[in-house]
């Protein structure tokens, strides 16, 4: 008999997480039908996205509604349920041939230790996977932080040769790959980052400037420092005030790719500032939001790209690791509040 | 000897422009050297982006200043200079002999009466140019406001067959060419004007639905109501709340083609409002500004399928006339007041 021990969501969350919005919850799962397999979870993923999912929306809640796809409406969380997400799962028990027993998969199970599987939706790490190689990159570098930052920056920001690209939250785990996969197109990179040590990291993997935003006197004077001519890519993370700084810093025809926006997740209601159509207008900006989910069917082949740099040393990454699964919450809360280098990973 | 009569503009429009902004002066103009030859405007256009032009650019004022464009820079206006602006112009003597008398032409002669060119940057009418049809067209509906509907619809928005496209402003001279381009492609449109006897031209020229923001009691509501599904695509001129309220109105992967943000070109200082970003990041929306001078190796093309669709009935205009050239700053206040139906157009 297998219980499995899951975090879930008891209170939406009302600005930053706190821990008594979690609750850990043990079940005892059912035995297997056939067709279906037990999963065991080695590593989970936190993620900002897991925030704005954990949104109340009300029904007068206009502009949190409207906000959210359509889409994506059947992910918003309820209170009560089991938080969403990633992670890399071992079989521990098969009734499916294709899935034997001792396999790794990347799944979305959310934030639990085991549950079962049809094998609907789950992704085997690429067979070419190195033992030397931590099986969490899965769910980060290799996985999605490094699919967001691959399609992001090269689909919708279309980086040529040359270019200085701005990206901010810059140590973290998507921002942190952008500036890479950027340098190695030739494009000078600009990283913001909220320590000195974030700093001095994206100056180890190659960034050409960087700056901690929080200790600068001037946003605007920071970003007119690292690169005076502007900036021609804009890879968007965090929103709200850094955004209309660096807006002002675009140049003529620069591209912004809305990735996330976790300064804004908190708030309660969507903040204010200048509009931007002006901006967009007068500069012939062009703005995109995307979700990566968007480009599913090239998962593998840009896979295979990111794991060829990893083993070539050319994309170096970096984990924030916490230790055991009752410390999930801990971890995405320290996630929300920058606390990370690079991917932040919960090791159950 | 010929006698010029120009508008100057004699201090930077504070607010919306009024007459006392404006003066007429009289210049004799030198005799024509080799090369030169003498025009004569017929007609003139005013323009919205022309009252951004005279806005003051103060060194205080970032962000103003961080808005023009590099390319643009020289096209601010001082005070005490001749308006900028176009016209279709007649060649009245000539030491060029690829101009001959008679000639018509679009130029970038600013308000003025009489100016001296030597040929560059002048465009003439194509040679098919029916006797039938108004001269004045070349800087409408076959001229820039043409062009800026055909390049901003089908460039930045993509309009595919069954697209629900929204454009305010819309029985504006740019406005009304927009639906009926997207209504030749096959999409439902919906536009919004600032009064019913506008609402009723957009209907008389195929607009599916129409409404007239000034008197709806809620913005929000008359776009649901307009197409409840939301909207594909969105033509926008006008920015400011209306923006605000459309953004919310868009479909997934939805496209913003930024062509002008007249609600906004008479504040001092870039008013304020949500930001947007979570809108464009969860509903993956592209935005883009655009000036149709990005187009000009493309014009030729362009005008040709204008004039076409112009002298097959397809694509309806209107001129709203101002007759005298010294009605010109009544004509250019009327028109950022929104009291004109199609293009606005200034008659010597």
């Amino acid at each position: 008999m297998v219980v499995a021990k899951s975090w879930t969501m008891v209170k939406h969350f009302d600005g930053a997480p706190k821990p008594e919005d979690f609750k850990l919850v043990e079940n005892e799962l059912p035995a297997l039908k056939d067709g279906e397999l037990m999963l065991e979870s080695v590593c989970l993923t936190v993620d900002p996205y897991m925030r704005f999912f954990g949104s109340q929306i009300t029904k007068e809640d206009i502009t949190i509604r409207s906000l959210v796809p359509r889409l994506y409406r059947r992910k918003m969380m309820k209170e009560g349920d089991i938080m969403i997400g990633a992670q890399v799962a071992r079989v521990t028990e098969s009734k499916n041939p294709e899935f034997p027993v001792g396999g790794y998969y990347v799944a979305q199970g959310g934030w639990t230790t085991h549950f079962i599987s049809d094998g609907k939706g789950l992704h085997a790490l690429p067979s070419c996977w190195p033992e030397s190689l931590p099986k969490s990159l899965a769910i980060g570098a290799v996985g999605i932080s490094g699919l967001t930052a691959y399609f992001g920056l090269l689909e919708v920001c279309s980086p040529k040769k040359g270019d200085v690209v701005l990206v901010n939250s810059a140590a973290g785990s998507v921002g942190s790959i952008v500036g890479q996969i950027a340098k190695m197109k030739g494009c000078k990179v600009v990283g913001s980052a909220s320590s000195d040590e974030k700093v001095e990291y994206l100056k180890e993997i190659g960034f050409d400037e960087a700056f901690n935003y929080k200790t600068v006197s001037s946003l605007e004077e920071a970003l007119k420092a690292a690169s005076p001519e502007g900036y021609d890519c804009y890879f968007e993370n965090v929103g709200g005030k850094f955004a209309e700084a660096a807006l002002q810093q675009m140049k003529d025809f620069g591209r912004i790719a809305v990735c996330g926006v976790i300064s804004m997740y908190n708030d309660p209601v969507i903040t204010s500032g200048p509009y931007i159509q002006p901006y967009i207008l007068f500069k012939q900006i062009r703005m995109e939001g995307f979700l990566v989910s968007r480009w599913e069917d090239r998962y593998e082949e840009a896979k295979k790209q990111l794991l060829q740099w990893v083993l070539e040393g050319k994309l170096k990454y970096h984990e924030h690791i916490t230790n055991g699964f009752e410390n999930m919450p801990a971890g995405f809360i320290g996630m929300l509040k920058g606390e990370n280098i690079g991917k932040a990973i919960i090791k159950v």
